[in-house]
């Protein structure tokens, strides 16, 4: 009888842990750099969507922050109207608290559209990304930042 | 003999608990909105100083990152050469990681100094801090981020 309430409390204790297991840092990192490269290269609208948690809010220079799945939707078909419409990202630094639930990257990212010349203009951010560990493993983008930065002239 | 294995494997299970302590995340991110408040009410350069990790990033619209304390105690002082230069904020939402080890606060901030005529111009902004919990227990400012958002027109 003793034995059995050790081993019940042992196996709690357990399980208790295994909810705040160790997390390797590092590794999730590099996970979550190269799930924003994959972001990058989303050959849809609704593939780019994917990557965005429901309640996502995206916070673009000179207008209101953008809240959530279904307007940053709208977001994305008003910019494939925009004539030469290009946006790409490339991670720089990446850090994953310990508990291996959120994170954050930095990274640098470029807008480009055409002039009403047809000439592409092109502007370099630094931008900052916040993400959240889902329920299934994946990292999902709960916050979006970036402002102009003229000292940047490529994405490396 | 069997009870003292029990023991020795229940007693290990709860230090490796401990290490992973199970966290108050909504206490600590009051605490944070008030540390973020604090800050905001600094006295002196030294006070404004302190918040920051040692290698905190401050990222500004259209300028290059500023990286590390020494960089930002001189952008401080280059600030306090600007005519009726005034910076506040105020947290809106704050996330803390389960771990506790780091976080995130969305702020409305704005920028004040004095144009030419000595008219005051200022300047709403969005921003995106993070922050890291040091061993001593305090939260430091670890990204700093911001851009304009011409649709806020107070801190609140």
């Amino acid at each position: 009888m003793k034995n059995l309430i050790y081993l019940s409390i042992l196996i709690f204790s357990f399980q208790s842990c295994t909810e705040h297991q160790i997390v390797d840092q590092k590794a999730e990192g590099e996970k979550l750099m190269e799930a924003s490269r994959q972001w990058a290269k989303s050959k849809s609208n609704e593939e780019y969507l994917s990557y965005w948690a429901d309640d996502a809010i995206l916070i673009a220079p000179g207008q209101p922050t953008i809240r959530g799945k279904e307007q940053i939707a709208k977001m994305l078909e008003a910019n494939a109207q925009i004539p030469g419409f290009e946006v790409n990202w490339e991670p720089q630094e990446v850090y994953v608290s310990k508990s291996g639930d959120l994170a954050y990257l930095i990274e640098n990212n470029y807008f480009a559209w055409n002039d009403s010349l047809g000439n592409q203009v092109k502007t370099f951010n630094k931008a900052v990304t916040i993400w959240k560990k889902q329920t299934d493993g994946t990292w999902k983008n709960v916050v979006d930042i970036f402002n102009e930065d003229p000292s940047i002239t490529s994405l490396k």
